[in-house]
């Protein structure tokens, strides 16, 4: 079982230390901006910093979800190269989103693009399981033949 | 393997793309306001909208962690058809909150109560596989004899 | 397969009722120090339930995804009792940021450090893995020889 999942646990564990990253930006910034928990408000720089951190969260469980059903029900190696895309768009996101807000636009738009795809890969592959499970119909072979 | 998951995967993905739907009415909502990122106060319109989708978000992994328990140890079509509910309450509680604080009460009650289902059967399905893994006891069995 | 994971499922379902438990203190709060949805700023003592709720969502999912990919390639009665500690840290946390921000710290190394326990045995299991697919180098035969 764990070879058709290793690729999608590895990008899993990258993104968590992804988010341990964008995390401890946060309490760096707490330090230089002198904001203490439990405020969340601040000046722009520092605003911006914890929303883009908020934003990453926010995102991480979608991302897991679609990167493990494209995976499980599309192709784990497509699914695990879409999943690195994506963590390099947030990256992408995070220092640009830190910069300016305009900065974080390029970098959103990549990334939900990416999301998008993976949406698009989950629900073909989950769909042709339906349709070869319940119809009998196995679309690919029919392409083949 | 596939085949005790894919109804689970199915609502996972349709969670998303509800999730997806709660975004864009959160970016639309940003515009209609003029409130741009990094803000997130403004009028208690806006507020109430983007509260509604920190909520969802909030519930997200909380909703999937219990399908999937609930459906791989408990019963997978029924998991799905309470999470298929589940997403159906959670869209009725944003609408309802868009529109005003205790409109979005009835809903969540609703949802909240649909998640503590699928706690209890989650808890009654792993509970159990431990009875049987180790006591050796099959309490279904038992019921029939 | 539901023996591979039995462990994680429970200890999921655990992680799922103190999020519910964070949950109702914070409904609780807002009934005491009148503060209705969707406000999120009153007293100090109001904000410190509110984000101590607020940071362990966002953990949630972080930590569900370490706990499964450490017990799925490293040892799953290992990551288990891991996944406890890790709860009652959250706990401690918890009950500590609630008092004041400062008793917030010592249980939240105390939560992180597991955390970081469960990467390194996920990173380990799945490098151990990787290994022994693609290269076919078996380290635990080799140490062990």
């Amino acid at each position: 079982m764990l070879d058709q999942i290793h690729l999608l646990a590895a990008v899993t564990v990258l993104g968590v230390l992804e988010q341990a990253y964008f995390v401890l930006q946060v309490i760096y910034a707490r330090r230089v901006f002198g904001i203490s928990p439990p405020k969340i408000s601040g000046p722009p720089e520092f605003e911006r910093i914890f929303r883009a951190q908020v934003n990453c969260s926010e995102y991480f469980p979608i991302f897991l979800a679609l990167l493990w059903q494209a995976g499980l029900f599309f192709h784990q190696g497509l699914a695990a190269a879409l999943g690195l895309l994506y963590l390099y768009a947030r990256y992408c996101y995070f220092i640009g989103y830190r910069a300016s807000s305009s900065k974080r636009l390029a970098p959103m738009y990549f990334g939900t693009g990416i999301l998008w795809i993976l949406v698009a890969a989950s629900a073909l592959g989950i769909l042709h399981f339906f349709l070869s499970h319940y119809v009998g119909l196995n679309v690919l072979q029919l392409l083949a033949a």
